[in-house]
């Protein structure tokens, strides 16, 4: 199905900001989506697909390789082709095994015919691209692990009865989940990168545009992705360039005193949360052309970055949203 | 066995009015039916395959293919011949496995004779038709998930060990429960489009005209359909009448704005509401011939498309019916 | 073993009535027996076989046919020879897998020697008689649902991956159960046509007479059966007769309106209870040899065709029993 | 190993008169034997197979035939000798599978070979026999139950895929508990014939009996058994003798009344009580070499007949056993 | 692993004395050991097999038989070379499953080759010597009475599908457990012989020489266990001579009445503990040189053999072993 | 990936030195880790294989053998080269089944082709190194149990069906995790030889350093380890000092009386607990450069050797940590 344009989703600014600073710099690491359901969770993932420049795939490569020397052995489909393919958005439905998601190892083929023959999973569709899971709340937790802990390393290893295959599978993880259904351990939270909040707009233009958006989308999807196609263009420009801008943006110690003081302020257990600030906020900065990172871009991000790592304070009865932003005001002033 | 006639069943407008505009315009979604037993809920749903018209078919095709250039490759049994015949109402009973529902591919046999070998499911069987589980508040929450993925995607997908099927599965899933023996994730609630509500009547006459009906059916099934004829002829063509008008029906921005201000005076969750009211009204006008909808369509359909996206309110008694029609009438007044 | 015989059972005239009834006209359907253990429920239902009048079935048919065309394909021991034998009464033990009820396709030989390779279960062997379970308030949901759609629907069908059989079962389903042991869901009630309750006699003489036929029968079953063998005949003859009688038995409007107030009264869910008693009603004139129902069968067959039906009232501290007795007496005053 | 005399029991009257009347008389149906641990429960039981006369046995038969003539056809290891063999006192430990107790079909073997495999199970080896369950509080309720009806129709039918084998199982189902460890289902309970209660000595010199004889016993087993030779042969002819006159054994209209007031009395549930305490009675009758059971018999096997077929009353805070005893001396005065 | 000399632990006298004794006359039963962890337990079961004279067996034996004639036909390794090794210590580790426990009997292979396919298991390794388990209170019960069983009958059987085997498996069951953790049902806990409580020293200067014990085993076990090889030879000699009088140890009168007043004083349950306090005591006399059990013998192993009997008495809230010990002192006064 | 520098590690005392003791003398036995999440555990552990010696193994030696000789006759693939390779530092994942843990063992494959087929598990691949659990409060404690077994004796045995293998398995056990996310079984607490408590710092400037340079890290992994490369080697070349003095540190009574006295101040159950501190300390010793240990390094080890031995006590709120610091300052005042 044709994705709906990215550009012409109607407000959700932290999302939309959470998910371009991610295609910026992937090892900000995943990104969390809190909300009611119906607030267009999916339908902005999803449209990622539409925004990323395309990249280039060796054709029938399983794990998406840009170069033919780059296919791994137990590929028997690939070619030697390059062509030009859409990041990979992969969603990963709720029921799927672990086999599934990590790909099989068939050991009986392995034995009896001497050849690896590895069926590949999830992961190695989802390499260079997004992995989505909606409802990630109802997923077990030790798969949520596994996910976490390939995004990290860049590399799915399988192993079984002794064999051993890996593959490249480096992904944004993109989790959206209604908190009131069912929670992620801290542990796990904490192993996110951002995490933004959703929910549906108050006011009634706003939702008569969304709606109005939807309904052309769906009666005609072509004419619809052609009328934005510009604004689609303009910001993947902006994407693109920032990357390249990425590797000179520095950082001095006073954005590092500022990451660490929101920190302690917050009482953010353990240094990600502070490592993740100082990273969203360099790809912030990349993003607008500034040098490095400043006290702006710290704003900008530190309730993304940060509202999933704080304990729960019974005698502070606000939400961490409005708890980090008292701090950002504190800190920051 | 011959089906009841739809047009032969007494009162429970509601749900009659619901199974019409699905089957004017299936994009509406799923119906969920909820009442007590007795009520007539299969009766209907089972209905709707005498009432509405023929489908053209290939001989033996899996999936209902109109064309024999549709039919999947690894459907053996079809032949090209194409014959009319009634739109498909599929029962889910409560313990089908996933495999049941989905098909199943055989690796075993795919591997060994270089074939595909894919047994279709339910999903297949349903393909534009209706796909309807009585008590589907006793089935897995994930079944229902990937049914309403499917029945949302018109596609059913089956991927096992790297091996892949897909086929059309376009239909409308019908589900029918009693809210007192269990209830559905609010999730899986929104994502349905229409819920009606039915209850046994409490006239008498009304009450002795449903058994005599039903006593005169079950004795002699033949005769009574025939006594029926005209009026579901009559029926039939004011629903292919609306199909054809339905491309043709438009929307303004009052009825958009009629339907956001109704969801915020709901409170309802999302904008699933707003969508799902717009198009409901649509199918209405259609099938009422007017051009477009207005405010005589959307009250008629407010509460079908909106009382299962209510979030409980404490403070208010009032059941989610009563709910949408206060907002009724005080956004619509 | 040689059943007990049905006419020589003491008291208990509600069960008795209810099996008649439903040897009159098996479309009344299944039927429940509340009650305290060791009080002859079994012992009645068994005592059917003996008590109905011989069935003419092809010999080695394992679905009962009566007609060798008639024999399922799939089943290669039948020949052609007609022989008389006893209505089936067949015992569902509670431990029965959904295969050995059912029947199960064995789809590897299916495969390997191109053959329907089907072993038929306890639904072929049950139809044409009944289908009987002990302490079906241990059985599970589904198993009872199940029973409960091939008993209605008159034919089984065997479905897996892809291959499909079907073969007549027809049959009255008879539970029996103490409530206060389990219970089933008020939807599963509410399918049985009839209930009944048993209890052993408070009268001493009664119980002398029940201990005193059953120690006769243990000790000598064949000069027990001989010496009941006149009266078995005579009710066999009015059975007959009855089922004769069925067709011609009408139902004027006055009869449906005092099905509907009496349900009405009684605020029973659902329109099955009126059709139950319609038909209960109708068969009970049959066996009386009435010409059409009136308000005395009505009043015979009530509590069987409602008590199961009726919602709890709190308020209301009467048992089932005695809600309908007061309902009919005010109804059919 | 060599069991402990039956003569040899110190005290447990009770146990040992139960034991005694269901080799008189087995279709009184099996024993229950509550109580504490480490009174002897297992070594009365297993001390019938010492006691009781030797049975002729065909050499190698699976289910101790008697005559050649009666060996099953799947029985391949038995020839035609026939041997003396004590009765059979089988245990059957807690974790047995179902497969174990009924025995097992072999379908792979019985299609590859075209023979009947079945391994014949605990019920093949306890024929003519006794089945003992230790702790049968703790063996789950669908066991109990399928132990209960092989053990009343003396028939045990093993179905697999279509196949059938059945071979007689005529036992006495001996279980025994502490019912502070777990209960069973009152629906069970009625099902027994007869239970005792146990209890350890409280006399001190009784004791020192016990203790003496069981330790002489397992320092010199032989020894002791040589001992008790005479003690045991006359118990021996006396249930033999027994066994002879319990056909002519009759039973009066007196004694029914009074099986009957004792039952209303007590208020058990059903007719199973009357009729066991008729033909315990009898069977005592037979034993003490009356002509016919009177209420001298009654008072002597009431409390085993009844005792666990009393529902728990609330306000009468006497155990079963002094219930019994009270309805006997009222009813019998 | 080299084991830490027996004669080398310091203080646990109860535990050494328990040990003792069923080295002496391992008919006494099984041992439980309660205690906190770090206190030896594990320590003094595996001494054991340092302690005691090696045992002939025949080299390659599965079941460490004494005499080639003995060894079982399905042990296909063993020659008939017969060599002195020590007595088996086996651990039973807490996830060992119940094949691994009796050993497993490979039907395909005995079907496919005709041959008795049997792999024993720890039982068989166990045999002549002591099968360990640490926190038996974890181990599910099924398994701890099976282990009893054979215990008692010094045989393991293992049947599957009609297939026999049996070999034998006499060893002292010895479990370790702290009650805190997890209890064994009483039913259990009765068919153990022995229960020993066990604590770490309170005295500084004994835990000191345990430490200081423990410290240069580790570092020089070869010369730790040379220092105190007099000390272990010793012992074993008293040992060696003990079984040999065992046989001729008798039990007067005066010490059965003794039993018998203890067990009743409190309120045991059942007769193992009269006939455990019997053995322990006789088997003590032996280790002494006397030459029957007197009150001493009894003092010294009443708690050992009685205190795991006791009901729980919340009126008394003296541990067991007080209880105990007051009752030793009322009694054998 | 390239190991983040041990040396570059910024606080964290406690856990640095545990490290480097088990580093020292590794019969200390395992570590856990107890704290917040993102404090640095894992990259703690991991550091390890960049901070000891390399190792001598035979190239392609599944169990890191140092000398072809010592190669496992199953191990096919390794030839006779010696290369050196870093420490190993393993991960077991949490849901790593038990045959992935200890290998598995082929049996099928073993008695079709006559070979010994064992598939290593991450047992055998951590020997001689770190066996690392990341939120090891998660992990089945009979796995945790199974690890602690084999990392005490060194030796991994698999057995199934009579088959066994066994192979070296000299390894550390790491375990992390945080104690408000459940926790281990006392039993299994006591059998870990240190544990420590590590936190985020609350300093600020400490904290920016952990950022900066884990950022420094994370942008030029090569070249930041270079730049710490001298740290690292003196850091090395002390632990290979403290390895070669350890044999001749000796452990005077003082210190043995210290250590009982802390222990029984402290409650500590058993004897672990001494045996820890003593072999702790004189691990410190050795590292320090001492001749034998003393108070300086019993007080600077005494947390980690006791802290996770002690009973809670609900009558003293401190928490372990100070509990043991008050009583090494009491008793070693």
């Amino acid at each position: 199905m044709t994705p709906f344009p990215f550009a012409a989703i109607v407000g959700q600014d932290e999302m939309k900001t959470a998910m371009i600073l991610t295609a910026v710099d992937p090892s900000i690491g995943g990104v969390l989506v809190f909300g009611d359901r119906g607030t267009g969770k999916s339908t902005a993932v999803r449209a990622l697909s539409g925004l990323l420049p395309p990249l280039k795939m060796v054709a029938g490569c399983p794990v998406n390789s840009a170069d033919p020397a780059d296919v791994p052995d137990w590929a028997r489909g690939a070619g030697t082709a390059v062509e030009a393919r859409p990041t990979p958005v992969i969603d990963l439905p709720l029921g799927a095994t672990e086999d599934r998601v990590t790909g099989a190892l068939d050991i009986e083929a392995a034995l009896a015919r001497g050849e690896t023959a590895f069926e590949p999973g999830l992961l190695a569709r989802a390499n260079r691209g997004y992995l989505y899971i909606d409802e990630i709340n109802l997923l077990e937790d030790h798969i949520v692990d596994l996910l976490l802990d390939v995004a990290q390393s860049g590399e799915n290893v399988v192993e079984r009865e002794g064999l051993s295959i890996r593959h490249p599978a480096r992904f944004v993880l993109v989790g959206s989940g209604n908190p009131e259904e069912g929670e992620l351990r801290p542990q796990l939270l904490d192993r996110f990168g951002l995490s933004v909040e959703v929910a549906s707009p108050s006011d009634i233009e706003e939702r008569i545009e969304v709606v109005k958006r939807r309904d052309a989308f769906d009666r005609d999807p072509d004419g619809f992705v052609g009328d934005w196609g510009d604004a689609q263009a303009d910001l993947r420009d902006r994407i693109v360039a920032a990357r390249g801008r990425l590797a000179g943006t520095g950082a001095g110690d006073d954005v590092l005193r500022d990451c660490a003081a929101l920190c302690i302020a917050l009482g953010a257990d353990g240094l990600r949360g502070e490592l993740t600030l100082l990273r969203a906020a360099r790809a912030l900065a990349a993003f607008d052309g500034a040098r490095a990172p400043g006290r702006d871009q710290l704003r900008r991000v530190a309730a993304m970055a940060l509202r999933h790592r704080l304990r729960r304070d019974p005698l502070d009865e606000a939400g961490t949203t409005a708890r980090v932003a008292r701090a950002v005001e504190e800190v920051l002033a």
